[in-house]
Formats: structure tokens, sequence, C-alpha cells
């Protein structure tokens, strides 16, 4: 059973987002979805509560835009308050060992633009070693991020070139969590 | 003239961040201080006023305990909505070009834990990729953050131990604020 920790502060309005949900909601894989923003609009998390559903879960999936070579302020607050001593980590904080962790967000901007010489200068993964070493300390199975670009409007792409790649986004997600 | 973003969500009770502002206030630098929790306890950062503070200042300091091997969630929203299109980006966005970006940050436990067979496994450099690049795509002059270690009594230290590291600490910003 996956769970879905979902972080866009306009989840309505978004394509790619709402697009790959959409998408993963027709699968027949059996999931919940937390979407953070409806559920805190003023960011006061419940650690119990979504500590509760992280039990329930053997998989977590992390859906989110990349926003500043980062996830977006709400899910950092969820990890914050959610991920506590002897819960996530300490010496009794075993409840998300060996659950699988699976980031997987939309990137607005072309994947030649995350290289050296270019605007953004660094590789997309050289910005997920702060995911990765989260998903370790939390004893959990680190999956390698999952990514699309070309996903914004704002960076020139239209809203068919978005749902198509959002579409294909989808679908690796559903191979991949259909292996796991 | 420098502008502190400080972000730490139990600020009262810090030692080492409190100390850090404490020694920061009792020097002789022109400053301003932003505490993001209590100017915004329900995350609803006012990208206008804060853009206002930054046109005023040539250095901005970020001042922040080190969570979740990133910056604590209210900082991110605050780049998430401060920093916007045709103010820190885009084709009019120069409103930060040449001002200084310091992150100034205190980690709980020790340095030898961030190397690669150890717990935390990667340098806490590697962790500042995100903050680099913010830097350079706003124009703005990146300064190599400065961190301290052992500044947690949950690791382990002791409070005096603590005020003596934020103390050290806050005198490498002052000599570094001095010489920009």
């Amino acid at each position: 059973m996956t769970l879905i920790i979902l972080a866009h502060p306009a989840f309505e309005k978004s394509i790619a987002n709402k697009t790959i949900i959409e998408e993963l909601q027709r699968s027949k894989l059996d999931l919940e979805i937390r979407n953070l923003h409806e559920l805190y609009p003023d960011f006061k998390i419940d650690p119990k509560a979504e500590q509760e559903f992280l039990v329930r879960h053997d998989t977590v999936l992390f859906q989110y835009p990349f926003y500043w070579y980062n996830m977006p302020a709400i899910l950092k607050q969820w990890f914050d308050v959610v991920f506590e001593h002897q819960f996530a980590f300490g010496s009794k904080g075993d409840k998300l060992k060996g659950k699988n962790f699976l980031a997987s967000f939309t990137v607005g901007g072309k994947e030649k633009d995350y290289t050296l010489l270019e605007k953004h200068h660094f590789r997309v993964h050289e910005f997920c070693k702060n995911l990765e070493q989260t998903s370790y300390f939390a004893q959990m199975n680190f999956i390698d991020p999952v990514y699309s670009f070309r996903t914004s409007q704002a960076d020139g792409y239209t809203h068919e070139e978005i749902k198509s790649t959002a579409k294909a986004h989808a679908e690796k997600l559903i191979n991949q969590l259909g292996e796991i």
C-alpha cells in the first residue's frame, strides 16, 4: 500500500502534478493521498495523525513541484514535525524502518539548463542528497527519485505538452510502484 | 547594512541561535532582524513587506538551525514567496543583483558524523548546493556559509559548551560582515 504525500500550494491550478495524481488514481494501485495544503492551510501539521498514516503503509511517495532546487516549504514542515525523535530515529525510532521512500517531482525548465555551464549549474540529482540522507537516517529504503523536466507554462511549454509529459511520468511511477 | 532573516521555530528556547543573535546585536554592525516565526506564525509571509526590507540592504544573512540536512520550513516558504519572478529573477528581476547572500547555521551533531562512512554520510557543504544556486539565480554574491557543529543538547553538549561554540560562531560572522 502506497501513501502519497502531496505538496503543491496551488494543486487545483497545476497541470503536471494534477495529471500525475489523476493517472495514479486511475491505476489499480492501492493508494491513500494526503494533500498537505488542503489538510493544513496554516502549516499546523498534526504529527500523530501523519505518523498513523505512515505506519500503515509500505511505500511513501512524495509528489511535488521542484521549487528553488528543493521541496516546497510545506513538505519540509511535514518532515520537520513528523519525523520525530523516537519515531523516525533515535534508540527506539524505527517506525519507518524498511519502508520505501520515493520522491516524485516536476521541474519547470529543461534538462540542459541543469548542467555546469548553463543557468542552473547543477544536475538535479545533486540537489537530492538531503532526500537520500533523510531516508537513510529514518532507516528507509531510498528509491532513486522520479522527475520530469519541461512541466511549467512559465517556461514556455503548452498545456498539452505538459499533460503528455505528466502522463509519461505517471506511467514510470506506476511501473516502479508495481515492481516494489 | 545587513538584514538578518531569522528562522527558528523555538527561538526563545534555543541556545546557539539566540546567543549568535545576541552577540550580533551587541556588535557595532548596522543590523535589522526579521524573526520569521514571530512575524508569521501561520506561515503567511508578506512578499511585498519582505521585498522592501531586502532592497534597503546590501547583505542578507540567513540565521537558522540545520534541520533534516536543509533549512527550516519557514525559511523555505520565505524563498518560495519572496523570491518572485520579476523581482529576484526574470527579464526585469534584478532587484537583488550584487547583494551578498550569507547563510549561517547551527548543526546539532559533530563534524566527524558528516563523512562518508559515518551516520550522516555527506559533508555539510554537499547539502548547500541549493543555497548557492538560489543565490546565483537571483544574481547575488554567494558567500561560503558559516556553520558550527555540536550545538544541540539532544546530541549531548552542555549549555555552556553550546554557548561558547555560538560565541565563536558569532565572532566569525562579525569578522566576515566587517570585511564585506
